[in-house]
């Protein structure tokens, strides 16, 4: 698989415009867009630091995947996101090398990204996202 | 604060050895330096992906903080480590920002950086570092 570099990393807050306030006036981050991403149930707020953004991620129903993780976990970091040249294809290669995929093929996520994830499971406890452009 | 960019993020690994296969078998990285950090009780392994390292911690002694991070919570992303000019002026600020810090003043961390903890009930949940070359 050829990681080119961090391409986000997802927080689940509890609450998006608290958490801006705290990454732009203690951080000093500029929040550039907020975008809600309607079949994963969350509000997102993009903060780009580096090459690498920060996604903040609010639960829009107790059910969807950031609710179930701060009701088990609390508030914190949630995954890691890696830029790829193609999701499917660097899916398809990890479960040839041993990973459970969560997503077979890559679907849409945030940002129009092509995204897809491997299971935490088979990936030392770090649930991780695979996403490219193509 | 003026952060630059993510200088590395750490993961709690149980077996470092095991970790490292993960990382340069399916995900292609290539680990360039392991370092024991002996105030910490740890044992990290380094990646450079993009501009920003991971950092693989395994811990020396059950009762060091990555031990008992495991023991908690399992293995998984631990921190967050952001670049920064000057820590201890980085934390002065964030102090005055109203943050509850773990250090104080810097002090040296993995690779000679001088480096300082915020709390993570003040900054969401996500335990953050600051790191700088001064």
């Amino acid at each position: 698989m050829n990681i080119s570099h961090i391409e986000h990393i997802g927080i689940a807050v509890e609450n998006l415009e608290e958490a801006i306030t705290y990454y732009e006036g203690v951080l000093g981050m500029k929040c550039y867009a907020i975008e809600e991403v309607v079949d994963q149930k969350v509000k997102t707020a993009f903060f780009l630091v580096g090459t690498t953004k920060i996604e903040l991620l609010e639960s829009t129903a107790p059910d969807g995947p950031i609710g179930k993780f701060i009701e088990k976990k609390g508030q914190g970091i949630h995954h890691i996101a890696f830029a790829v040249k193609n999701t499917t294809e660097a899916l398809k290669q990890a479960e040839e090398n041993g990973v459970t995929l969560i997503d077979k093929v890559s679907r849409k996520g945030a940002e129009g990204l092509n995204i897809g994830f491997l299971h935490p499971k088979s990936t030392l406890g770090v649930l991780t996202e695979l996403c490219s452009k193509e």
